[in-house]
């Protein structure tokens, strides 16, 4: 494997359920990317359900925070067949639960072209005019080496947050892809569904916002390129927000959309 | 108990699990609805989770039709533990599996008070400008009793559909309660979110739409009164379609949030 995407979310099959090192490389602040754990989940899935290569949906409970090192994923198929398969899986660390997860597969290249989509792109300025995170400061990319896994190029509209004059809209958005070339697919939609800061920023909030579930569904096989990204909040309230993630790949189509629900920081 | 829909989503527990007779009220065409379905799991969670009475997120997996009669919920806690515990559910008939699923409670009550909701409640004409359900065709209702559980005034710029002009907005909304006048609670927000006819309708798609996956996000304790809910879909596409669904209380608070993921009818 030649890319750190597949070399870092690859499992080996051991004693009836799976095994990998959840790499340092994705960690941000004190755990590792609910986006990255999301990948490995549905890499365990796939290899769990033959036949039914990719995600529809994906729903995750995380339960503790993951830490890099050692990993076990424990894939258990609930039913297969027809277009769909679900299976439960589980990722675990030292015994201890850290993310409980159900996973619907199917084909994505078996389904119908038919696309009657709604829902308009975010209106993104071009590349150029907007903001490398590989231009945050040191200290931020130390605490925080997952920036780097991406070239990620933030809207300035909604990145006043890290000049301390947050927006207040709560939506962040930009155009990302793997730092090193790596083209989005399926189980790469996953992982970018949980990649932006968290939307709490925008909204003056600025510290860890932990994810209390997350699902994701997969609505096609993306093209290559530069995939557009958003991240919006409508509705933090007693001490939670939901962060609904739409991802919209170079053809412009809707290929991904997610929503999170966390707790907000005490800001 | 005196409200239907506690008892028809009683359960009882036996031998580990919990055991109830579905209710053939809460047909609709050939199965028995989904929100339902999720206040039963939600029931059985509750009786597993003890201090722990409502649900945060619930990301339940639609395996087969359900039907009326006997049905068994085994449920498995996860991790419980802090201000939330996570469960297993997964709701069976004669030994095969209708739904699985994933469920985080905690206390809605023990939540701060602070709302900063910027999503703007749906407009909706006044009650007695909305469409009684009621008034529906005697056909419809036979193969939707489920429609008699509801006091449903819908808008009617919304219900196109059922004059042959679908608005193809994908959008439906209006006024709900139930309608033996039991005021709204966090289980049955659950059976809320999905409680309405598919939002394909307004797209001119008008059969039936399988979830394939529904997650349920309640947020705050519902006041008591009429309901505003919102169904909408921006995505069908590949022959699924995304439905979300807002439920407003009568204080106009946001109350509950969901997503499903469903197979488009074949129009």
């Amino acid at each position: 494997m030649d890319f750190e995407f597949d070399r870092t979310t690859s499992v080996t099959s051991i004693d009836g359920g799976f095994e990998l090192d959840l790499d340092p490389g994705w960690v941000v602040g004190g755990g590792v990317n609910g986006g990255y754990l999301l990948a490995v989940l549905g890499r365990a899935v796939r290899r769990t359900l033959p036949g039914k290569p990719d995600p529809f949906s994906v729903s995750a409970h995380y339960l503790s925070a993951s830490v890099p090192g050692p990993a076990r994923v424990q894939t258990h198929v609930v039913r297969d067949g027809g277009r769909t398969g679900t299976a439960r899986a589980e990722l675990s660390q030292a015994g201890e639960a850290r993310i409980t997860a159900l996973a619907t597969f199917g084909d994505l290249a078996a389904l119908p072209d038919e696309v009657r989509t709604t829902a308009l792109p975010p209106d993104l300025p071009p590349l150029e005019d907007c903001v490398q995170t590989a231009m945050a400061p040191a200290e931020t990319r130390r605490t925080a080496p997952v920036l780097d896994r991406f070239d990620l190029r933030l809207d300035p509209s909604s990145i006043g947050w890290a000049l301390g004059a947050p927006s207040g809209r709560g939506v962040i958005q930009g155009w990302t892809r793997l730092a090193d070339g790596r083209e989005p697919d399926p189980l790469a939609l996953l992982m970018f569904c949980d990649s932006l800061p968290p939307v709490t920023y925008d909204l003056g909030l600025m510290g860890w916002a932990p994810t209390i579930e997350l699902t994701c569904h997969v609505r096609a096989v993306p093209a290559p390129g530069w995939l557009r990204i958003r991240h919006a909040t409508t509705n933090l309230a007693g001490g939670m927000f939901e962060e609904d993630c739409d991802l919209w790949d170079s053809r412009g189509r809707l290929v991904a959309q997610s929503r999170q629900l966390a707790f907000a920081p005490r800001g």
